[in-house]
């Protein structure tokens, strides 16, 4: 052993939380003013023009403050009424999770659920939609972390849209990882964060919300108020003329607003560009050593998570720890029902560098080659290399 | 005006957030590590040790990872059921506030209530105590913020325990500036934060939680569980070898840790001490000018804020524009039933040093003179520095 | 004692190093490139083209990598030979100062010396350069720091300019608390850095260089090459196309360009009035404590440091050290000559705000009473405020 | 092209300036204290007492305030006066450069230059000087860093020693990344700095003085004194009882402090292993590549700095251009007249981690073949990890 298990590590590539950008680390330092300073007034509402701005969205964004399972959950509290038929799109841990917050609120669940390496067929969707009208709220995970794995949310969108439903859409780990963008999809309401692809630390939620999901959540007296899970409470909390319903996390806003400068000064296409160029690359590397990518295709798996097979007879546990203490390197494991089968290699955010792809190969190619497999680990590397070279 | 809204103060002088001390500050940019890496959760244990030491607790406190309304929501949903008899004592605004949290969960509620410039008598606690055996749960605001009054605690919690109730204590911005612990009130949930007299951002709560309170919490089959509110699913993720219910707020920790470093080293008994001396030397400064301090006595006035009456004929609003814009310092104004009433100065945490109360007093004093008042600035710093120099 | 020396203090208002802004200090932890790196080299150009529109400069400024002594000692070292008659002009410890390394480089030293409290007069100088036509170069302080005074360089610049002599001005703690530039004093060498008003550490030095002085010193053959006390070297450096000389100091060009940005984005006229104001603050109330400026008189007093005369009786060391101990605020204390005689209150960068005046005022007066003084030190906060309020 | 010049790069791997430990970046944004405060008087005294200890020094070391150079030129300008014959020991670059420093202060200069890919051989050394019984002053760059060899300083400094004359000895870019010593070496001057294996940003000189060199300088009337140059004027400057000859860099101060706690925190030997562990991987890599490192032998290769030959019929600079373009990854080119033979490869201090050697053979392999080449990039990083993993 190398690298102690109670000292840093060289490199954290997981799926989140990531190391941030140094720029969000130093703007987490700035002074933290009053939150009833006009100048933090101001200053926040900059900041959700800013998300606004990134979100490519037609309303102010709300910012909830804490990670960004209180998004999910406010959202299910807010949004689902007893009398709400929702339909809960499954294809992973996360999107089978959200189910249990949505029976929370209404009793009438239906769900769609493909394997956990599969992504949702928008065809199925719109069969369960023809033969459930009365369902009116569907809700999917974007990329389910867990299978890194993406579900085509612009197709269901444009169904659940024809449809009359709203659309809860959780898309935390994908947004700034890659195009996609709540009008994109028709959501009513998007819950993203600044913990994953934006490189700025877990502790804000970001929600897209639509017209009629804020008209739908007023109304809705069981929605949450005066409360942590509310947010009704939020809706004018952007206004540089309003109060905050309780005291937002100054610091993290601090944070935001360096990670959304970072975001937008590069320019959210070339980001996108980085996010699924390195998976390419490290997917080809993946492949070349023999390994599997636990997406049934490559076209649903994320640009923004590797999740690769365990192969057979290898102990998952011990690949991430021999990568951690020979090489330095963190990987993510799986969760629930992926955990043991699958490792998670994350690039997002600083990490969604080429470079990257291949110290990640070769740490996780080392790994399982001290558990005694026989990984050709040169040939990944040049696999992935071929990748990002045919893009230089 | 010299100073605009839309620039940063000079100095910043309010009931928190308060400006950090620059150590956290700089904790804030510390490498985010991911959550499940071990030197991660063996760091976040050892900050909970430290959080446990200050609090001179016997077990080991939980925190919950957004701001103290949170602790005191998550606080009120967990302990209190329908079958509870709730005492709630008010002073002021957030102890008022607690009640209807507390009527959420139980309709069973009993208010002591005082005028907010006043503290709970004990002896008015042990009256209701005794004229009323059914109550189980009694809720207190130790520092009634909006008021800047203390309440005495560790009495009620003498008799609260006697009795054999539950004690809940809303303890945010006093504990850290002067004498106080979960186990000198014999409190049952103890809520505090980091965004007062620790001087860290305001992001993150932290609770002592007695045993019982641990048994009636998870015997409570509507307590919170796998949500944001819950206390319960956090009772162990203090250890190293426990998962976390959800992703912690990573940067807060790293925060967190510098402030009780800072706590730890400079010494509590030293902290509180200045944080005494800055409020004292206030008072008699607030009173040589010849202005009213909210609280009817200076034993309840508190070591962290001190709040002053507005005179008659002033808007208060007007106070502390003129004291930003003039001079750059920035108050807080009072809450709900004391907005307009009083204007909150506050010294916790790095303001809590006896040359900023001259600095309050003069931009405060300043500031009423430009409202017309007569005020003798000159007698108001002489006679601060007599209660100063005095201790030196 | 309340503060021990081994600790922090509260309040440095000091004539430098000067604390820093905050935003300087998170400028100092900025990624530290390669000096190499095309980025840097970008990057570098950048600062060097901001460091002259903040000079207010047709050419592009030197930065040579080490605080601003170097910069004066190789002034002296690259433009004066043994062939030219050097006119000193001394009203100060650090004026007389230049005088030794001016006779290093040339025996042919005249000085025109006044009291260490008033500024030199213009009609001595040309008084001096009409009786000594010989004379070459002219060098003069502008803020003598240790005596808190400003020579009429502007003035003065215009009679060596007008006699064709080079003109060599020590601005370092002048440059950004006043209007003040190389063009207006026709300055060859104007000499300044970042650790005074601009409110940046002090390990730099800026020199504004004339195009004749550039010939002088490359025809200089004994000017400083190869070498730390070269100017030469680095005549191109600022360029991006151009290696440097030697590493230059990055993490201090980092702070330097965030000390610009603030210096630029706030203005300078603004700039200069805050440290304007508060220094006539201090005088107001330091004289109506009844206590006595250094200076001569007020027009020739800094507006970036008080100097005020040291009581009769009084141990001038005392004063500081009380100030510190009782209040945690830390002054300068004069040098060489002037030690012992006045203390120095600072009010550069980030302390140049009224409020701050008041404090220094406090703290002052305090320490003076607890050394046996009687002083009123209401009136002297009074005073101050007079002056501020006016100005509102 | 994917990595604009302009933007920072994603990885700097080079022979210094390296990019900084996190730790040290936020170290120099500590709150920067006036340098005459109790406060920091005894912070200077407790740094000195580190580098003290690092350097496993039996006196007090000297801080200069500039970049290693400083140091050399005023070790040449303290210690050598027109009496001395030097023996200039030249195996690279930086070697045959302290030459002209030397021969600046005395016309005796003798060389012993061997090709700049070769060491010095201690048996050489030992000829001359009983062939020169005259010789009173040896100087030898210990990592001559445009090379990256390393010579044997300790052998040397035993004949230098034996034969009674003085030992400067230039080891900038070796202390703390290997096993080397003032004492070791019987160095009476050592000079190093924060810049390369620390970690720490360039801005400081640290020199290790021996007795005899102290009495040696002092008695040297022409050793600079009141000047940027001056190392007699520092000797005392360690004590907190003190004051400093000029300001010292105290930002940069800040920032040592940061980086010797890493350094003795992790344990130097801990430290040395890295550095050693990551040269010898990326040797092996570039071999198996088909490459050729420029030092001579593996004995003299330097584990802090791998310098590869360019292969024929490549123009090295487009080498570096396409690492840095294509991956983002930047490395240093020789210097004089190792400029174009060579490409530098750094692993100081952060990046001396064996995960940063596999990037940087990627890299340089596939800037290579973007030039022409036909390298196995996989082969090379199949050997560096044979020897990684033979070492855990």
């Amino acid at each position: 052993m190398r690298y102690s298990e109670h000292a840093n590590p060289v490199i954290t590539l997981t799926a989140g939380p990531v190391n941030c950008y140094p720029e969000v680390l130093r703007g987490l330092g700035r002074t933290v003013l009053y939150d009833y300073d006009p100048a933090f007034q101001l200053f926040y509402e900059n900041v959700v023009g800013k998300a606004q701005k990134a979100m490519r969205l037609s309303s102010k964004p709300v910012i909830l403050h804490g990670e960004p399972v209180l998004g999910l959950e406010a959202a299910a509290a807010s949004l689902i009424t007893p009398d709400d038929v929702v339909l809960n799109l499954v294809s992973g841990v996360y999107g089978k999770g959200f189910g249990y917050w949505a029976k929370r609120y209404s009793p009438h669940l239906l769900e769609i659920e493909v394997p956990y390496n599969e992504a949702i067929d928008p065809q199925a969707v719109a069969d369960m939609l023809k033969a459930h009208p009365e369902i009116t709220i569907v809700s999917v995970c974007h990329h389910d972390t867990p299978s890194g794995t993406i579900n085509p949310i612009d197709e269901i969108g444009a169904l659940v849209s024809a449809h009359g439903g709203y659309l809860i859409v959780d898309a935390v780990s994908s947004f700034a990882g890659m195009k996609t963008h709540p009008d994109d999809c028709k959501a009513d309401i998007y819950v993203t964060g600044p913990g994953k692809c934006l490189g700025a630390p877990p502790a804000l939620t970001i929600l897209g919300v639509s017209e009629r999901a804020w008209a739908k959540m007023k109304a809705n007296k069981a929605a949450p108020r005066a409360s942590m899970l509310s947010i009704v409470d939020w809706e004018n909390a952007w206004s540089r003329d309003q109060p905050f319903p309780f005291t937002p996390a100054v610091a993290e806003i601090n944070g935001l607003d360096a990670a959304l400068d970072l975001y937008l000064n590069e320019g959210p296409e070339a980001v996108w560009a980085r996010h699924a160029l390195t998976a390419k690359a490290m997917r080809a590397g993946v492949v070349a050593m023999g390994l599997s990518i636990w997406a049934a295709s490559d076209k649903i798996a994320s640009p923004t998570t590797t999740s690769v097979r365990t192969p057979e007879g290898v102990d998952e546990k011990t690949i991430r720890e021999a990568a951690r203490s020979r090489y330095g390197v963190v990987f993510s494991s799986g969760r629930s029902e992926t955990l043991g089968k699958l490792t998670r290699i994350g690039h997002m955010g600083p990490t969604a560098q080429p470079i990257y792809a291949i110290a990640a190969l070769t740490a996780f190619g080392g790994a399982l080659n001290a558990a005694g497999q026989k990984l050709a680990v040169g040939k990944g590397v040049e696999a992935a290399m071929a990748v990002i070279d045919a893009d230089a």
